[in-house]
C-alpha cells in the first residue's frame, strides 16, 4: 500500500509498504480522508526526536476487515490514537491514553494514517452517522481535544475566558468555549481566522492591536486557554488571567520555555492545566448538530500520493486545516 | 515602641520607633507573640528585594485601642495580612487578598508583628477562643495557608497523596491532608521531623532512601504537595505525581526555576496549583479542638531584644519554628 512515512531522511512516500495485518481485537480500517495536526508538523520538525514511522492521527475511515468482529466490517469510523498495555495502574484505572507504554497512532510506536490503510483496536472505534461527511468527521479527533477542556475546568457562564492563538485547533476550542455562554473573547494576529468566529457572533481581539491588548489585560480573565504553543504566547496567556484564575495549555511547546517564575504562580494562585486527547462522543455529536463549523477551516485537499507537498503546504504560516485523501 | 525593621543594611532592632496610630477602622494591637516564617527569611535574604519596615506576619495580641470599635478593646485575636484597596475589580469581587494595590502586614508597605505593637483592619481581625493559648494560636496563619489547599483542590479518601517537605509549612500541610482520609505519605530529609507526623500515625519516607523513593516513584500519586521550595524538590515533585493529577505548590522558590519542560504538563496533563494564604476560621477552630498538633513545631523562643538572633536561629538548617515575645 501507499504510506507516508516519517524516516531518518525526513518524509518518504512509499509505493509497497506492506499493509498491516489486524491481531484479534482489531480492526484492518481503509482511511477515507486524513487531516494534518501540529503534532505531524512537530513530529517532523523533530519533535520528540524518536518517532519513525507512517505519520497522522486524525482520519475517517471504513472497517474492511475485524477478525472475530465481522459486524463491524462496513462500518464508517472515527478512532481514538491511544492504545495502552492494559495492565499497568494506569490502564487499571481509566488513565490508558496516559499508559508510559502506550502506543499513539502516528506518534508512538504505531503506524499511522496517512496510509492507504491502518489497524487499530476495535475498543477504539467510534462509529460515524451516516449523515456526517467525511470532511466534518475528520475533525473528530482535534474537536475532542479542544472538548477536554471541559472535561477538565468547570466552564460556565459567569466567567470571562480568553482563548489565545487562532490555529486550527484554537478555532475549534473557541467554539467549544462559546457554547458555555461564557464571556468569550478569542484572541489572535490573522483577521482571516478570526473572521470565522467573528461570524460565529464569538467577539474577537488582535494581539498586535495595542489598544485592544491594553484594554484585555486590564480586564484579566478567569480562564486563559493558551493553544498558540510558542513562548511569547504562554507569557501574554500568563498576563491576561487574573489572580486566583486558570490557565489551561492546550499546545505542547517545542523547546522548553525559559526560565519560569513558578512563584509568581504560587503568588498569584494560579492554577494551569495541562490538557491533551479528549472524549470522542460529543465531539461526534456536536459535528453532527452542526454546532461546530469546521468548513471555513479547510485550507487545502491533497491526494496521498501528493503528501509531502501536503505536509510542506500545512507547514506553511497561517495554513489551516490540510486534508489528505488517499 | 521596640520593632525588628529591615533595612538597606540587614535587620535592625529599633527601640524608639514611633508606635502606629490606628486609622478610623483600624485597632492598635498589642503583640503578645509573633512567629518566623520561612517568608520572613527570604525577605531578609532579599527576596523580591524591596520591602522595608517592620517584618512578621504570624502572630497573636490583643487589642487596645480601636477608634469607633471600642467593643473590641480588650480582644485577643490573629490577623489577616493582606489589605486591599477595596475598589478594584479584584477587591470587588472578594479576592482583596491578590489586589494589586494590597498591603500585607509585615511583606509589603505595612509594618509587621515583630514589634511592640502593630495596627490593622478591624476587618482583619478573628477574635480568639479563651482556652486556645498564644503558642497555638500564633499557628492559625500558616494553618490558614495549609488549609487553603483543601479550598481549590477536592482531597478525598480514594487518593493517593505525598506530602513533599517536612519543613513548618509541611508538617501542617501533612496533618490537614490526613484528615480527608486520603491515602497519605509525608516524605523528608529529617527523621525527628518526620517523626512528628509519625506519632500522629501519618505514613513517612526519607526522600534520601534509594529503596522507599524507587518505590514511591513506581506509585506516582493523585497528589502531590509541594512544600519545599527548592528546584531539586519542584522537580522530584512532578516526577512523584501520576498522569492526570494535582501538583500543588504551597512554596515560593527564591529563584527562578531553571528552564522547565512545560510540554510535559500538556502531554501528562497536570494540573499544577499555586496556593497561598489561606482561611482563618478553620484554622481557629482546628487549633481549638488540638486537630492539629503544633507543640513540637516550636524549636526556640526569644525575646523581641534578641529579634535578630531569633531570625538568625530560624534561619539554621533544621530549625522549626521560632516564637519572638515582646
Amino acid at each position: 500500500m501507499r504510506a507516508l512515512r516519517l524516516t531518518d531522511n525526513g518524509p518518504v512516500l512509499d509505493t509497497d509498504y506492506p499493509t498491516p495485518h489486524p491481531e484479534s481485537g482489531e480492526a484492518l480500517i481503509r482511511v477515507d480522508l486524513a487531516g494534518i495536526c501540529a503534532t505531524d508538523l512537530q513530529l517532523l520538525a523533530g519533535y520528540k526526536g524518536g518517532y519513525r514511522g507512517v505519520v497522522g492521527h486524525e482520519f475517517v475511515g471504513t472497517v474492511v476487515a475485524a477478525p472475530n468482529h465481522a459486524d463491524w466490517i462496513g462500518q464508517r469510523v472515527a478512532g481514538e490514537l491511544n492504545i495502552g498495555c492494559g495492565e499497568c495502574h494506569l490502564c487499571r484505572r481509566g488513565l490508558d491514553k496516559h499508559c508510559r507504554q502506550r502506543q499513539s497512532l502516528g506518534i508512538i510506536r504505531r503506524d499511522g494514517a496517512f496510509a492507504d490503510f491502518l489497524t487499530l483496536p476495535i475498543a477504539n472505534l467510534h462509529p460515524l452517522p451516516h449523515h456526517l461527511p467525511d470532511e466534518h468527521a475528520v475533525f473528530v479527533e482535534p474537536l475532542a481535544a479542544a472538548l477536554q477542556l471541559l472535561e477538565q475546568c468547570h466552564v460556565h457562564q459567569g466567567q470571562r475566558v480568553y482563548v489565545l492563538g487562532d490555529g486550527r485547533l484554537g478555532l475549534l476550542v473557541a467554539q467549544v468555549l462559546a457554547r458555555t455562554g461564557c464571556h468569550l473573547t478569542a484572541l489572535g494576529r490573522t483577521p482571516a481566522k478570526l473572521g470565522i468566529l467573528a461570524m460565529r457572533n464569538i467577539p474577537t481581539a488582535r494581539t498586535d492591536d495595542q489598544e485592544q491588548m491594553t484594554q484585555l489585560l486590564a480586564h484579566p480573565a478567569d480562564l486563559v486557554v493558551e493553544v498558540t504553543g510558542s513562548p511569547d504566547g504562554f507569557d501574554l496567556a500568563r498576563r491576561l488571567v487574573r489572580p486566583g484564575g486558570v490557565l489551561a495549555l492546550k499546545s505542547t511547546f517545542a523547546n522548553p520555555l525559559p526560565a519560569f517564575d513558578i512563584s509568581s504562580l504560587v503568588v498569584d494562585e494560579i492554577t494551569l492545566v495541562g490538557s491533551r486527547c479528549g472524549p470522542f462522543a460529543p465531539a461526534i455529536r456536536l459535528l453532527a448538530e452542526g454546532a461546530v463549523v469546521v468548513d471555513p477551516l479547510i485550507h487545502a485537499r491533497f491526494g496521498l500520493d501528493n503528501g509531502i507537498a501536503a505536509l510542506d503546504y500545512a507547514a506553511r504560516r497561517g495554513v489551516l486545516k490540510v486534508l489528505i485523501e488517499p
